[in-house]
């Protein structure tokens, strides 16, 4: 009988967003003629732009054609002229990636997830909390000691590094998910002198740095001196440009990024990555690259910031409804996402029942997001205008 | 600092394809006008069905309007429509495989090799030699022992179980890459039956299952009875429909499939599978799934076969030449792989560089899948009819 890695067994039930859906669909079942406002998942709901489109049908057609088809990428990391427009736009806030240092995969989950693969399973891991679950998930199904570093109220939920701790692995969102708070460039600068004198590793997750919009908050872990040496950052074009349903994104390892062997030798990381993804990956869809390129566009850039723009104008609507009723929160700044402390005690399930029977609104639990989430609740800037702003209304009514 | 999975430091350099690539160069600086036929690499070089493309299209227009624009899918295992169609396909040759036992991916290599993440490291994994590299190397990075059934001359290239041997997990995969060779149903009922005596599980690769043209040889593991007890199936449209630059695949996984944890709880592999996917991965692009839906229409079923049936005239344009030779080969009836004993007792290697050198054709020594192949070597009928055609008349003239 083939063993099973038990691990699995033994992960904690993560069953948040299906037991919103069961909630919502009881409420719904008792109350037929309710008009719902989800603002839960983080999804994006505007359309693709047209520009983005056009270019992803101009590479189907090439498909279609002998002389213009596309087998197998060479590298399966990309092809150069999506690496080359990757380059360029980190140049766009200053920051020098090269594009041999940037490998195109099927969206930041993916990478963010199998990194694991080419780490050994008795390293320390340190995670802030409340979290995105899948770097503690992916970590605790190979077994690994994953330890916390809490965000919360004290600390505006921008944990900080405890020198006394020792970490191998480190996992930083920023702007983060769930809280929608960032790091400042000297908080960062921090983290990566804490991890070079661990020599441990930073796995940076930035899939949000298109909604910063403050001067000292950086997009890129690499515009932090020292950074080279010990992150690797994986972004997305998933909120960039709307494709959580095209999936694309991109990992950045820099070449200098070297750990040593139990045996002294020096492993270059982005060479033992490769190796991991030659045997379990396979390259994006062609089609999908030219989208992604046009992303980096000049017409591409036009186009998908007027969303990000909607998607803000949303943000500022959420955080002047809770700036009314004195409710504390965090993100909607440089985020989509609100992080808002549940009024008058309330757990934060409490509170999902609450809005969901009395406003009729759909947010996410914050203790979905680990220990430090509890009492704490999360809204999405992802919606619809009009709608963001009834929901709000109903918000208001309901805790005014 | 972050003690790294050092299995990969130990995994034999697969160097191949990089080897292939480097003499092949060697000999184009040497000989800039020599016109050399690529008959090595096993991709495919006929464009996308033209409703393929249409429905590609079609899909990415959707992901421009606001109204049918796709966020995240909700399963990440691929829209009802693709399973449906997936389902219906296997239909047609008179499997049943039910939608919710269909899992699409971005092509098979990555749940291929993905699918170790749910075992233990202390199975015993048998594979076949020689053997597509990906399985040996992805067990080997989880540090797990394999072992291997000898494909070889004398058994057709078509390894069977040998009962005194105990594994735990078994790949097999036909018709095969590289040797072209085929299992027929009872022989697949022996591995079935072996695997079902071991209580083990058999990750079965159906990738080429569109080439066959016999008969008695299963187009699916699941034809034989017994197997939704103990198989995984893995398939792609690569090679079906030329999808190796589109990406899309499909993993079945059967209800019924169920092995018991070691404090004796039953566990569904789908279920274990299908919470690593979750952490791990996010779906694959809408308009993908479109142009893979388009496929298994009335109309993409045509469209594709016509593909296949231009392939299946250059294997036999490969085989009749061989026959002529009097060298020895298997596959090109059921598969696009043609197999050959490399004549005149020359090595895998030597034979490539007299082939190079004296008749300029580019082929795949036997020796790199594995310790059977040495003395072997691989020609795909992936290519051009007309070139395919000159290669074997300058092949005949050097072996003539």
């Amino acid at each position: 009988m083939p063993q099973l890695n038990e691990n699995f067994l033994r992960l904690e039930k993560n069953y948040l967003f299906i037991d919103i859906a069961k909630k919502v669909n009881a409420f719904k079942a008792a109350n037929p003629d309710a008009d719902i406002i989800r603002m839960g998942i983080g999804d994006v709901t505007l359309p693709i732009a047209k520009c983005v489109v056009d270019a992803m049908k101009k590479g189907a057609d090439e498909m279609g054609v002998k002389e213009t088809f596309k087998g197998y990428e060479d590298s399966g990391a990309g092809y150069d002229f999506l690496k080359e427009a990757v380059s360029g736009y980190y140049k766009s806030f200053g920051v020098d990636v090269k594009p041999d240092e940037i490998r195109i995969n099927d969206g930041a989950k993916s990478d963010c997830g199998n990194i694991v693969d080419i780490f050994g399973d008795d390293n320390i891991v340190l995670i802030t909390d409340p979290a995105y679950p899948v770097y503690v998930d992916t970590n605790r199904m190979n077994g690994r000691k994953v330890i916390f570093a809490d965000s919360n109220e004290e600390n505006g939920f921008a944990a900080m590094p405890d020198d006394s701790v020792h970490a191998d692995i480190i996992y930083l969102c920023s702007p983060n998910n769930p809280t929608g708070s960032v790091y400042t460039a000297e908080q960062l600068k921090i983290w990566v002198d804490y991890a070079l004198k661990n020599n441990a590793v930073i796995i940076y997750d930035s899939a949000y740095e298109a909604f910063i919009t403050e001067e000292n908050i950086p997009r890129s872990i690499f515009a932090i001196e020292g950074a080279r040496k010990c992150a690797i950052e994986m972004c997305s074009l998933s909120k960039t440009a709307g494709f959580t349903g095209m999936r694309c994104g991109y990992t950045v390892i820099p070449n200098e990024l070297v750990f040593k062997s139990s045996d002294g030798q020096d492993v270059s990381v982005s060479q033992i990555w490769g190796r991991r993804q030659g045997s379990k990956f396979n390259g994006v869809s062609y089609p999908v690259q030219c989208a992604a390129a046009a992303v980096f566009s000049e017409e591409g850039i036009k186009q998908t910031r007027e969303n990000i723009v909607y998607y803000q104008r949303n943000a500022k609507v959420i955080s002047a409804a809770l700036d009314e009723l004195g409710i504390k929160y965090t993100g909607g700044k440089n985020s989509p996402y609100i992080w808002l402390k549940c009024p008058n005690g309330l757990g934060s399930w409490e509170f999902f029942d609450k809005l969901l029977n009395e406003a009729n609104v759909v947010g996410t639990p914050g203790a979905g997001f680990g220990k430090n989430g509890e009492g704490w609740f999360r809204l999405t800037a992802f919606g619809d205008y009009d709608r963001t702003k009834e929901a709000m209304e109903r918000i208001k009514k309901v805790f005014g």
